[in-house]
């Protein structure tokens, strides 16, 4: 942006919203420059803090006015570079825009600010005796999730954010507001706007308000630890789980290099196999009826070790193990940085994926540990990189290929959770071919200026337009 | 259409298709004309019967090229008057491309073509241990379930049609093809085509191939008719049983007037008060628990009578009975035609919905009675129309608005399942507010000369143009 421009922007957004809710501050733009990959920083010129949906009205108007874009920001928790704004522009942080609005029990609903982030939501839930069901592991805000279309250790069971969201309030790029749902438990009213926004990436508008869907608490949980030879014999106890009509909760795989990374930061004796972290949630008599069954067919994926955690505070400890993973390998390799691979395959490619994965990072000679939402048929590779080594980066980079155009090959995507952002920019003609036209068509029918988090999910050209 | 444009269309559809593809005739033309609900019919002016994806796409470019309208056909089962074409033009039946192409049993995926009705697909599923969820009740085409995002009695479970399309193969306005999705089982890759275009109704384009989540059979299956004082006595039954978080299967309310059709038709002799028909899926022990509480919950509601199928043929004559309701009704009564409500709401809102529905038909001293998905907070009344008494029919429609309005001051939706076709234009507006705007530009956008099904979902000017 030249300097002009942005002295004036600053100055009619400072009129329109308070004095501190804008900045050019150099330490706050560079905390928005960042979210926690790989990807290169982006200082944004200007970041803004609205209050109310009224104040993101009025900075899409003027973003519209001055012909600048806008990036919508959660808590920087994305690892795709979704949130880093390429263009520079006008960030939008939803911090200020942090409350649980309304909790609907009787029809298990909640209406939150997209600045509410996931623990602070079950929090308040819980006083309920509710719980929100998305779980990525980082502790992202709900608009954030709502954008990338997170999902995490529990959608095996209840499904992915897409599923949740009943309502959303989104300016769009003119500063109209809509509402994109309601509340009613299904519809067959009009185009699924519900859908179509949930995983825009703030490329179509931008949220301000999310009415979602919650679940009780489980009356009965149980959990355990399953270790294996082989990640192959793990991946196939999934998939017999998963035919069996095993209603199961969670299912995670971590492997030897990752239990060994959880070992060293949690400080746990989990034996360094790979391993499989489940859970089951149901009532008493059909829970213990499901642990036997799964019991008895691990074992016949020669299961070296099924340890159950039977009190909550075990059960805490194996899913606070398995969440702080990536943490555990940012500390564990200080100086690197994470590259976290996130494709998604149909189930019966999965063990191959896995199989094919592993090869690659040990072929290439890279740090890292393979962990998935395996019964989704989603699993990462997190790489540790040493940026400043341009033969590690390329290297990552082909690993990272190697793994997208395995899964496209078979019927997988190239993102099953964290989005397209930048890192995945360059797959979607393959992955969706005429497709892609239809959705530049969306694109250029909502925000015909390219102004909305440009160059995400949709390419742009040199000088910013829509390809 | 003028005459000589048929002619010429017809003339050009017979040398891209078959000869005996493409007709003219007046029966098969009256037999497009209408579905299953009370709204006008109109003919087309033509009718093709494609093999193929590539004979969609050929008709239409052709329609383009004439500038023709275009309207999708499965079997005509529909509520709402969606595949009325109510402007004439080509109407695309999908009789022949009825084929069930792949059972990826491995994947729990079925790739089918949109022909293909509920009931074959489940017998060929059947052979693998599989079933298809979605269940309205009419055995229509997969093709027209997706158009309509149709749901039923299982939806409270297992999801509503647009949570098991996975892939659908959509030939757009120009003729191009496209996929709106993967095989993978979650994805965050691009804009949510899938979801866009289920629940689209032939208006952004023609559906040739559908790959759709199929499920287990479920190891043990309950049923169960309890019978309640009141409707607000069954309600309020749902809501506790779905609080209590019964994993139930099904739970559809049949009030006292369409329990009497029920036995009248299906030659049973059900207690005539308010009942609910329950299902539900499970492990042996875990249904048991599920079965007993749920005993114990509907005592607290004064439950008059519980039975339960133990066996199969007893299950299958009980959600016979269901699902034959509609026709007992139109059989019950010769010479009138279908009405049926279809609002949602909140589960909160729905005694008082039911309660309000019933004191209407009976103020207004309709025919009907009133059947629902009351899991879903989605329920029906069944009026039975004299068409040729402009009085009756106007209380319809007054019975009808009243219902509607009712549910989207509520938080409700104008259409749980049935979809907008002619008789939910009208509450577009108010049911989406601006955010018809949004739909208007996708419209535009996809179909700018506005030739697929015009008229439906976006309303249509004089001349033909989107509003």
């Amino acid at each position: 942006m030249e300097l002009q421009t942005t002295l004036e922007l600053v100055k009619m957004l400072k009129s329109e919203l308070a004095e501190e809710q804008v900045t050019v501050n150099e330490t706050v733009k560079e905390l928005h420059s960042r979210d926690e990959s790989y990807h290169f920083p982006q200082l944004p010129d200007i970041v803004v803090f609205p209050r109310s949906t009224e104040e993101v009205s009025k900075i899409m108007k003027l973003s519209a006015a001055y012909h600048v874009p806008v990036t919508p920001f959660g808590l920087g928790s994305s690892l795709e570079g979704n949130a880093i704004p390429t263009q520079g522009g006008i960030t939008i942080d939803f911090s200020l825009m942090n409350k649980v609005l309304e909790v609907l029990e009787n029809d298990f609903l909640v209406k939150v600010q997209p600045g509410v982030t996931r623990s602070q939501l079950n929090k308040e839930l819980k006083k309920y005796g509710l719980f929100f069901s998305v779980d990525p592991g980082a502790d992202a805000t709900l608009g954030g999730m709502a954008a990338t279309n997170a999902s995490g250790t529990t959608s095996v069971k209840y499904g992915v954010m897409r599923d949740q969201v009943r309502d959303m309030e989104v300016v769009l790029a003119d500063g109209m507001v809509i509402h994109t749902g309601n509340r009613a438990a299904k519809s067959s009213s009009g185009y699924h706007l519900n859908g179509l926004f949930t995983g825009s990436e703030g490329t179509l508008g931008c949220f301000t308000e999310l009415t979602l869907r919650v679940y009780g608490i489980p009356e009965h949980v149980a959990a355990a630890r399953a270790a294996f030879p082989s990640i192959h014999h793990a991946v196939e106890a999934v998939v017999s789980i998963l035919q069996a009509g095993i209603p199961i909760a969670r299912v995670e795989l971590v492997d030897e290099a990752s239990i060994r990374q959880v070992n060293r930061f949690s400080d746990t004796d989990y034996l360094e196999k790979p391993t499989l972290f489940l859970e089951f949630h149901g009532n008493e008599a059909g829970l213990k009826q499901d642990v036997e069954f799964t019991e008895e067919l691990v074992a016949s994926y020669e299961c070296e070790d099924v340890y159950f955690e039977t009190d909550n505070a075990g059960r805490n400890a194996l899913w606070e193990a398995r969440h702080n993973l990536a943490y555990a390998y940012i500390h564990g390799n200080p100086g690197r940085k994470l590259m976290v691979t996130d494709v998604c395959l149909p189930i019966s490619e999965l063990a191959g994926a896995v199989g094919h994965a592993r090869e690659q990072v040990e072929k290439l000679g890279l740090i890292g540990g393979i962990v998935g939402h395996v019964g989704d048929g989603n699993f990462h590779v997190l790489l540790m990189l040493d940026l400043n080594d341009p033969v590690e980066v390329a290297k990552g980079n082909q690993l990272n290929e190697q793994i997208v155009l395995y899964a496209l090959e078979r019927g997988g995507t190239c993102t099953g959770e964290h989005g397209v952002g930048i890192g995945k920019q360059k797959y979607q003609q393959q992955e969706h071919g005429d497709a892609l036209v239809v959705m530049e068509k969306i694109k250029r029918a909502l925000d015909p200026s390219n102004l909305l988090n440009p160059g995400k999910i949709i390419a742009t050209d040199k000088k910013g337009a829509i390809l």
